[in-house]
């Protein structure tokens, strides 16, 4: 077996790229507890050592593979109005929510968060907090622009922009009819106050 | 092996409670896919042809279990306005949701219902269906007296109570400040129009 090295210079992008794609295939396929780095390994067309000359553990490369995916998937634009801004990003949540991948993937995730607390903070820290946090600059630029209230509970606020979505599509698996965006939208509008 | 009864007058309730509370906690601790007829019958104490008497497969006896206990926990109460109500209804959904057993149970079958429409659809009908019937009422007595604007979007309403507290406590694992529910109380009625 060939020694690992250490240096990320020796990471080849395509490599870390079919590898991504193998764990959210696997992910989808068989689920956060029956993944097996082998299985993704083996799919990727690499041995094992590349998982780990990237990744430390199993965990590890999940949160990482899915918090790349998820993260880059958040609306980060600046239509300059309120309602612009929040259609960007309920179209963005319903795109992430429903990804034919993904979607089979979060609810594992949850599930999986309900039995092992790490997994649950590892997935709070890497996906829901760095996707929050564009949610809150968008919420704080229609503050400035006196779009909503100055005293807007965000907390809140960011639950209540995913969370019918998510409740909608992946809990509940009722269809989105075409105007769903539209009556999103609105909603969201009233619920923040604006 | 005797023969298997099929009279309803036949079925003991306190035989059907105790598997009730065994499907509960083999759910809670198994998960969906992992749970066996065996390991129920074994902690309710009764043999496998006590289950099969009164459901005829494990994923209608899930279903009939799961239904069960979330139906009779909708809030069915008419306070007199729509504040009392959604307080209620807020509570039971909070009550529900982060119920020790059903925290774990209900992620769990989210998940599978991704994999299996069969599943997903029972749930729909046998759960989601009857808890949003008691809601509708409720929203249609706001409507009556004159709290809520008559074109009020009943399926978006519906959603939009349920989604943030299911985000928070369960998707997001983020815990309930002492004032949640009269936050919670307060997003809802902007959000409905009130």
């Amino acid at each position: 077996m060939a020694r690992t090295p250490t240096g990320a210079a020796v990471l080849q992008p395509e490599v870390t790229q079919a590898i991504t794609d193998a764990v959210l295939n696997e992910l989808a396929e068989q689920g956060y507890g029956r993944l097996s780095m082998e299985a993704v390994a083996k799919r990727a067309g690499v041995g094992k050592s590349a998982l780990y000359r990237r990744w430390r553990s199993k965990p590890e490369m999940i949160t990482a593979v899915v918090a790349e995916f998820s993260v880059t998937r958040a609306a980060d634009v600046d239509t300059g109005s309120l309602r612009g801004d929040l259609r960007e990003t309920m179209q963005a949540l319903i795109d992430w929510l429903t990804h034919p991948l993904f979607s089979r993937i979060l609810p594992d995730l949850v599930a999986e968060g309900v039995r092992n607390p790490e997994t649950a903070e590892s997935t709070r820290t890497s996906i829901g907090g760095p996707r929050r946090e564009v949610g809150e600059a968008m919420l704080r630029r229609a503050i400035a622009r006196g779009e909503l209230p100055a005293d807007l509970d965000l907390e809140m606020a960011l639950d209540v922009l995913a969370a019918p979505i998510y409740w909608r599509l992946v809990v509940r698996r009722a269809p989105a009819e075409p105007d769903y965006l539209d009556r999103l939208v609105e909603y969201a509008l009233r619920a923040l106050g604006a």
